[in-house]
């Protein structure tokens, strides 16, 4: 449970004259609450009010995973045979009286969810958007967040040997991710923070391409995209290799990568924005020609997500702050040849940044 | 691409006036335009128009895989610096004209997302709710569909196999999972349907526990839940089994759970109601005191997503048809004593219903 968010969401709510957040996005739940579950279509969600104590509301059959974990509070459960809404709403008068104004994650909340509560059951009309100070409070991580990313992403860095060593002439990419996750589960991962990819040869040139039966053969490059959840954290990385003597275009694009994502590395400090970074590494791939090839932003916010706020993207003006954790990942794909991508996901520090994956870079040639 | 269903759908539109079905979940997207992508944060759109060529809305970085698909329609992509709600709202205009009625998923679509589209983009503001009719359609399976089904069951049976085979004394719950997991990989099954539980012992008291460090311990229960995806078909299904002899009260506890799961899935047929069954169920666990302890529906639909319509629940008068999928799927969950759960979705057919899984049900002791 998360008490310092709880008190930055309830100063936030004071200033906004907000009586009432319902956090309805099951990682934002287990943000707060530190009780994390996948209601699927069932209804889970989070109560703070301004002042009183908050509670979990959750499907009977949750009641006490939830009670069992760090939340401290109220869990009200409900069965599969009741109107989650009408409960909700009166647990709501019970425990707080009419609320004023309710903030509600509206990047999250559905429409017929939005509908059976603002109908009638709630009492009132006004709501306000919850997305960007959630967003905010999870954009500057805490020193225990920071610790619990490291760990996350030492577990990638060992996905990865096991990964590189399982690469062998006529293994499929899916028999080479079967290892990956097989042996991370054995040593206590229990969850990848993505599908894993194992991309091998021309399928890396698609950028979110799927892993299948293409076996790895002599000459080519092995694209590996993956993360596993720590704690509650997530890593991500990329590593791209050669398996036995790369042509010299491969190892060209690969170079071509590899110094955009240094070089944008190299440039994170507080006061640079989110658009300036992405744009650092992308004239490194336009000034070799090869821009059009990088079709998608630099990369991402991660945290108790695997993609979270900021994006680093064109356009986006944020002012990176000491904290913030992101990916930097320029990637080349040129249809039908090669696909290069090249991936580590960095804290900010006072004046530079902490990567959080450490595999080398450096172009690796496995035989 | 399913175009039965493009078909079925357009039917509805022409009755109820509708000119444009903006499909935004990205599991039915799948399902009309066979093209399968989980774009996190991205927009990813179908739009299906009542007569013109509709035409599906991917991330840049998706237009390959998108028209490698069996999709045979346009695909439009987007840039991560591009507005995307500004090119669909020009690409409807261009390719349609103004729509009078579009139709939303309400249960899918997200606030702020209706507020971009609805925000002068699309220049209307009426809009009907799609959720009904996509249930509807995806209630009904084709005979193509009940194979693809029946071919993921198998694949959940084999799942078993696995699973009891690594039982043995001191094996974690995860190691087990791990096991699992690997073993289907290397044959080709690239997905389970949701996370894999093994639960061992006290573990299995909570329905939706979460699989640990618990080791297996003689003369305990210890239940799996499992399924994968094949061919984008999901299954479904849940074992208990004893490691050696179980004590008396665990057997009687598994014997009423089979009882109930036995008697319900004998019950199915065309005419009986969802609640009818949940009910039947229900009766034979309360014969024997036990109904506090089951504490959720009796099932839920199964197709191309692991929990659709129809819901087995207690108020839904939903009458069986032919064609229907979903699970049967009884627990008793006494806390820190004993959990027992017995899972098989079935297929309805014209005077009964057809198991998907095939695993034993008699309570199988493992030495």
């Amino acid at each position: 449970m998360n008490h310092v968010k709880i008190t930055e969401l309830r100063k936030w709510m004071a200033q906004k004259q907000v009586d009432l957040a319902y956090i309805c996005d099951p990682k934002h739940i287990a943000y707060f609450s530190g009780y994390e579950s996948d209601p699927h279509e069932r209804v889970l969600a989070l109560f703070i009010p301004l002042e009183q104590d908050p509670f979990l509301f959750t499907p009977a059959l949750e009641v006490e995973d939830a009670q069992n974990s760090t939340w401290s509070f109220d869990v009200r459960g409900y069965l599969d045979s009741e109107n989650p809404w009408e409960i909700i709403g009166k647990e709501i008068h019970t425990r707080y009286g009419q609320p004023g104004t309710i903030g509600i994650e509206k990047n999250v909340l559905t429409i017929d969810r939005f509908d059976a509560i603002s109908n009638g059951l709630i009492g009132t009309d006004s709501f306000i958007d919850l997305t960007a100070i959630i967003q905010r409070l999870q954009l500057i991580k805490t020193q225990e967040e920071k610790e619990q990313l490291l760990a996350a992403g030492k577990w990638a860095d060992i996905a990865f040997e096991i990964g590189f060593q399982a690469v062998k002439e006529g293994m499929t990419e899916q028999a080479i991710i079967a290892e990956i996750e097989y042996q991370l589960k054995k040593q206590g991962v229990s969850q990848m923070s993505f599908d894993t990819l194992v991309l091998a040869g021309k399928n890396a040139a698609s950028p979110h391409g799927t892993p299948g039966n293409t076996q790895i053969a002599p000459n080519e490059l092995v694209l590996f995209d993956l993360g596993v959840v720590w704690n509650g954290y997530c890593s991500d990385a990329t590593r791209t290799i050669a398996y036995k003597k790369p042509t010299a275009f491969q190892e060209k694009i690969y170079q071509i990568t590899l110094e955009a994502q240094q070089t944008a590395q190299a440039a994170v400090r507080p006061g640079i924005t989110a658009a300036e970074l992405d744009q650092i590494a992308r004239k490194v791939i336009s000034s070799y020609g090869y821009g059009e090839y990088f079709n998608h932003r630099l990369g991402h916010g991660i945290g108790t997500t695997v993609h979270e706020f900021p994006s680093l993207v064109e356009g986006n003006d944020l002012v990176i702050e000491e904290g913030m954790c992101f990916s930097l990942e320029p990637g080349i794909y040129i249809p039908e040849q090669v696909g290069v991508r090249i991936e580590d996901c960095v804290y900010v520090t006072k004046d530079g940044c902490l990567a959080l994956t450490n595999t080398p870079k450096e172009l690796i040639i496995l035989n």
